[in-house]
């Protein structure tokens, strides 16, 4: 462990949740405070901001503004998609990186993401070790999709999950008002994982969700879900169904892909785009003649910071905290976990660090066990899992009304004189 | 103007909103506290739950879960989307209405829904007049649309143009995170009248929110749209676009209608169901190259009282409360109407009462001269009409961090001994 001294910076990568920003205020809080850190800087657009030397002073923003953050949805700092090579095989971005490193004495990098950006995590944390440059490298976990392995969730899923389900109680209210039936699709995101579709199940809990629920951890048969689907709705005259966007047949086929039919054109001879939600509709509607609606929450399930989780929020802060603690104190390669217990029957989360190496490019999924056996629904075991995640309201920042999002200056980092280079 | 004695029936109609339920809430305790009202009972269903004598009593619900309409969104009653003949042609209905308030002393009806159900209720009115049987009628109005014919305004819009506003906000920071830019199409209600989509503009007022907004009130031409779209992106690299369902072109056809193209089917043979925003995403995305993504705001924009307004809340209670009143005061055929009025530069809403007739079919457009001169935007003449509706938030009841919605008993009528019919 060294004692470093020097500069930091700061990256978002992926796509945002609705807690993303109170990580990297946590992050920045604990690096004004840190003796060790001299400078705050933060990375536009994540990893391509360094390979850019598009920096900013995160130093220098008020204080009341950065608090904001706590109130703001999406990535403040910017995000990217960049894959980066395998270092062994070529080193261009990091010899690139290396040399911005250096330029403002870099000593302390923490990157905030999913399971991508912990892959970049860990390779600029192997380079520079390899080629001996001294600087500490953090990953904060975030995600909607809670698909990080050995964590027990992360920090974005607990205020998506609410999201998710308090919409699906709203939606199933709307869903019952007509005495003529209908049966309604939710799509949810989740490739590979289905913990954001499980989600809705906590509408259900409350007498007020899906009545049939499909993740993408089981094949999808469609002649079992129209006949799950028409069974339910002549029980009961109206059917709501969660479905996650990964849903996929035996053969590995996504059933989103059912629609991608290239000959498909509008009138003005334009590729039509349809959603799994659509799908499912036209084939239920064709063998049941209901009313049907597909409905896709898209990106307003990433980005609803109005609904956020306290206790997603507050562990988001506590994440990034513990990412610039750890690496003040010397430590470097790791990401912070979370690891639950049960204190006098009560949720309580500890934050950890566990190797990059051992998250990194890993999905973890929901367990099997969780998932009913009629392959429609999830167990108790989830509803215990989900709940303490969502529990808590944030207090809102409002003006008018309506959210009053963080404004940073984002005051440019100038290329430095020519010497001190 | 008479003193009628006797019980009442409650009934919803139409598409629901997000505080449909405080109206009701407000004309129950009206009801259970007039002493001309000796009995308050729902329609199951709206004027169906009348025709098909299925009423349930409203006086022996728990005041508890009373209370809790306010938190609960939809129509609980039900609702149902009934169109009444004339009585003068057809009087069929009317003699079945007849049968059943004379059964159970009907002296008062209530019915809570937009313009087609402000016609159900001026028929209804009219009809009984006619025959001879005193009953007082007086409509509640209800609207997401914002449509009602004279009134300032309506129940629910506030609510839905809150939660249009703020999602508005939400997915406007969503979209800037990336570096490579994208185009992204909100498809908002409204199929004749724009207020809904309109209200996205106070997400941008904010600084957050739609760069463009295409309203029903003005003809939509895809090739202007097209040019609008990619000037701005060419400019900002991210460009959030809000339309109305309801955009047409000059000869009236409606642009989602441009891609009912029937002979697209998908891998099974169904019929591709794709929605106005899927079909504008693939217009921009062909001439733009762009990343696009269209998102419909469906359901979700009517049933969230989780974003409810606290005015349009009071307001909707109001509606309620007055409509008993006026009816129990003797005064029939008549609509709950709102006036706005500035009181040292603070709005004001006053409820007045306005002939049915005067509403029944009708529809109230956003005016032309608050739509911008590119027919791509909205004045401030809109913001200041907007502002003050969505004011306020109303204290939620939570269980577990989700909403706590009322349950109802809704205990059955029973049929009457024979000699008293």
């Amino acid at each position: 462990m060294l004692d470093l001294h020097g500069a930091c910076i700061i990256g978002q990568s992926g796509g945002p949740t609705a807690v993303i920003n109170a990580s990297i205020y946590g992050a920045i809080c604990a690096a004004l405070e840190s003796e060790n850190i001299t400078k705050v800087l933060g990375a536009s657009h994540g990893i391509v901001g360094v390979l850019k030397d598009d920096l900013y002073y995160l130093n220098i923003e008020e204080e009341e503004e950065l608090r904001l953050l706590l109130n703001t949805p999406s990535s403040e700092l910017g995000s990217c998609r960049y894959k980066m090579a395998d270092p062994d095989t070529d080193d261009t971005d990091y010899k690139r990186i290396l040399e911005v490193f250096q330029k403002y004495d870099v000593r302390f990098f923490f990157y905030n993401g999913g399971n991508d950006s912990m892959d970049t995590c860990e390779k600029i944390s192997r380079y520079m070790s390899k080629v001996g440059y001294d600087c500490n490298v953090i990953g904060i976990p975030k995600t909607i999709d809670n698909d990080l392995a050995i964590t027990d969730h992360c920090p974005g899923y607990g205020s998506a999950a609410k999201y998710i389900a308090t919409t699906c109680m709203e939606v199933f209210k709307d869903t019952q008002v007509y005495d003529t039936g209908s049966i309604t699709v939710i799509e949810i995101m989740g490739r590979h994982a289905g913990w954001l579709t499980a989600a809705s199940a906590l509408a259900g809990y409350y007498g007020a969700g899906p009545d049939l629920i499909y993740l993408p951890e089981v094949d999808f048969d469609m002649d079992k879900f129209i006949s799950d689907v028409s069974e339910l709705y002549k029980a009961n005259n109206n059917v709501l169904v969660a479905v996650s966007e990964g849903i996929h047949d035996k053969n590995g086929v996504f059933i989103s892909e059912y629609g991608a039919n290239k000959s498909s054109k509008d009138a003005f001879g334009h590729t039509q785009l349809g959603g799994l939600a659509a799908i499912l509709a036209s084939a239920i509607k064709e063998k049941t003649g209901a009313k049907v609606r597909g409905i896709e929450l898209s990106l307003l399930q990433r980005c609803a910071s109005h609904l956020a989780s306290k206790t997603d929020l507050d562990e988001a802060v506590l994440a990034g905290r513990m990412a610039v603690e750890a690496a003040a104190a010397g430590i470097t390669g790791q990401m912070v976990a979370f690891e639950r217990s049960n204190i006098d029957g009560k949720y309580h989360c500890n934050a950890k660090l566990i190797p990059l190496k051992s998250v990194a490019n890993l999905e973890k999924k929901v367990p099997l066990e969780w998932i009913n056996e009629s392959k429609n629904g999830v167990t108790s075991d989830f509803i215990d899992y989900a709940l303490p995640l969502i529990q808590g309201e944030p207090k809102r920042v409002l003006e008018n009304s309506l959210p009053r999002f963080a404004r940073l200056k984002k005051r440019p980092v100038p290329p430095l004189p020519k010497e001190i280079k």
